[in-house]
């Protein structure tokens, strides 16, 4: 039915999540929609990343990813570091028990409020462009602190055939590349604890030959830049990029593949890096896949020889399996009648729609999903990771979701 | 520099909303980002629609556009009713002051607490389908009470070169017009107060002569429909599809050829809609163009030769703008340097982004802004309607920005 493997087993004809059947966790849970993530995928995730990668590598959590307060303290144990990008996420880093020296703070365009809070807490901050390295300088000064720091690089190569690429050319995140050799051998270390660089490529990408010819290209650059240091550096973050498979066709990374040819690249390390600390860092990547998005059905209506399954969730609380967050062509997430998976039926087409009075508002086009009856679950797969955060909740003035962890 | 006249004026260079220059209105509201609704723009506007179209038509406003309870309180008391969506609409529609016998409620995916809500307040429900309409009277007979309701049709036509289709085909909006005469003929007057018809056929439309011809054909199926229900037909909706100007080539709505070809389709008025009260509904074209939303520019920065200003404003505040709402290539909204409009320095291209890690978060790409400074004021116009409602606000867990109604 779905052309990758899902993180969820099928029981009794329903999908179980966190060990439980669908149907319980609904009525226990008390109501819908609701989005559910499941512990154990995500430390399943974190194992085998941790197996398929170099050892000694550090593994890091970007809480944009999904940043529900139950998530980032089961996270904390398991990761080494969180990656945030904003003060409100920093807070929520904290707050989960993180502590302040293995976080970094990324982000083009931080506000003084925001600095001050990252210097004051002693996080890491990735510094994106010299007017903002000036200005944690200047918050160090005043504050008598010596702000811990990393530069964001702006690389001169992309990561190939990415969902979104984010270096190569121009951009707004991180210092050009050939800027930095001049930058860096400047730096003040009275002023500032230069800690290192930070590259980031590109993401939700799948191929691992892309990623793997980023990475070396990254430890390349960095090796170079690393020349300029006056000191050390301590660590690198190689970014992230591993992307998860949501429409068909996708297929998952070779994550194997992925460690063989990092492990092939760090021979030898680059000299100016044989003591530097290796970071990945990856948000979807650990919890995309342990997240399901439940909706019911509320009505299932016939009009002129379709069949739309109108439930109680939408676009409000799931923008981006609408198709409207960052598609060009509205695909598919993969979804199924979560508590009545397999029909017994022939199977026939249907939609499945949000309550909102927008044609926009379609959670699937056209799927087998006809046998759903008024009542039925409906389960969006592959939603643990941009999905409540990155939704405009307050459309049309529904009640919220619950997002519950098990 | 824009190819559409803009609501707002410019003085020493600067916008003018509701009377105040941006750069003191800022520094009242205390910070950025912002929402500024200009309420004088919208009365404007509603007193132009009252002047070209017909007299004796009612307007609507439909609160989703935006649901700001000042700009509700505001419009409660220019408009002759209000159309909701949600059970939430339905409190804020009440809590603005608009009576409940001229607000009516539609929406495909009506939760049975909605429509307990909207029978106890006496509200019209636009009812989607037969099963609704079974539920509405269910809930009637529990309360003892009669409700209000109107029928929306899924027409046999649909609204050409819409922005957003929601007729003419299979939809999940309406009962599909061929089977009306049946069920309007088996409405049960002791059980519903049978309101009348509620159509819409698209929204977002610049045609004049698109929009008189689906009014047309709506007068002329409704005249057809009106004739199987066996009471008077109160009220007709005639939806609405009123499109603002928003992107390069766009041409404002000729409102005038809308009112007279509206007229001359009412003469002469089918038979039966002779004592039917007609409607007309609109959002976006009453607060679209009233709205502006302002933020401001953490940084200048030139990476690889292009000139990008990042400020503390972004798609988490505005997705429209970012062109992840429903546009399948992105385009860039009318945007100025709000508090210095016109440079005296040659222009020169700029991006605008946000704060956010997502080469997504991008608010005008390559405009003639490259004269802005840090500091300065970026104003993203024609944002009155689905601009901070329809966002992700959640979104790597920024504040949320401020809406002021001048």
């Amino acid at each position: 039915m779905h052309p990758f493997p899902l993180a969820f087993a099928v029981q009794a004809n329903q999908l179980v999540v966190g060990g439980e059947r669908v149907g319980a966790l609904v009525e226990r849970v008390g109501s819908t929609p609701l989005y559910v993530y499941d512990r154990a995928v995500m430390s399943e995730r974190i194992a085998t990343l941790r197996q398929a990668l170099p050892a000694g590598l550090h593994l890091h959590y970007a809480v944009k990813a999904n940043p529900m307060p139950a998530v980032l303290r089961h996270l904390a144990g398991c990761v080494d570091g969180f990656d945030v990008a904003s003060g409100g996420e920093l807070t929520l880093a904290l707050e989960a028990g993180m502590a302040a020296q293995r976080i970094s703070f990324a982000g083009p365009g931080k506000r003084r409020e925001e600095l001050e809070q990252a210097v004051a807490a002693g996080v890491q901050i990735s510094v994106e462009s010299e007017s903002q390295l000036a200005a944690v300088a200047q918050v160090g000064a005043r504050f008598g602190l010596r702000p811990r720091v990393a530069i964001r690089v702006n690389p001169d190569f992309e990561l190939k055939s990415s969902g979104m690429r984010m270096g190569g050319g121009a951009s707004p995140f991180g210092i050009d590349a050939e800027r930095l050799p001049i930058l860096l051998s400047r730096l003040d270390g009275e002023v500032l604890d230069f800690r290192g660089l930070h590259v980031f490529a590109g993401s939700q990408n799948l191929s691992a030959v892309a990623i793997a010819e980023a990475q070396q290209h990254t430890l390349a650059l960095a090796g170079r830049l690393a020349e300029h240091v006056p000191g050390p550096l301590h660590s690198l973050n190689l970014g992230g990029g591993f992307g998860i498979p949501y429409f068909p066709g996708d297929r998952p990374l070779d994550l194997a593949e992925v460690g063989a040819r990092l492990a092939q690249s760090m021979m030898p390390m680059p000299p100016a890096l044989r003591e530097t600390q290796l970071i990945i860092e990856l948000g979807r990547y650990i919890v995309g896949e342990a997240g399901l998005y439940l909706c019911r059905v509320l009505e299932r209506k016939v009009s002129r020889g379709q069949c739309f399954l109108i439930t109680d969730g939408g676009l409000h609380h799931h923008l981006a399996a609408s198709g409207n967050l960052g598609q060009v062509i509205r695909k598919n997430y993969p979804v199924v009648v979560a508590n009545r998976v397999i029909s017994s039926e022939p199977e026939t087409p249907a939609t499945v729609v949000g309550p909102l009075c927008t044609p926009l508002d379609r959670l699937a086009v056209d799927m087998p999903l006809g046998h759903a009856r008024v009542g039925d679950l409906i389960g969006i797969l592959q939603s643990g990771a941009y999905g409540l955060t990155a939704s405009p909740t307050g459309f049309l003035s529904h009640p919220l979701p619950q997002e519950v962890l098990v």
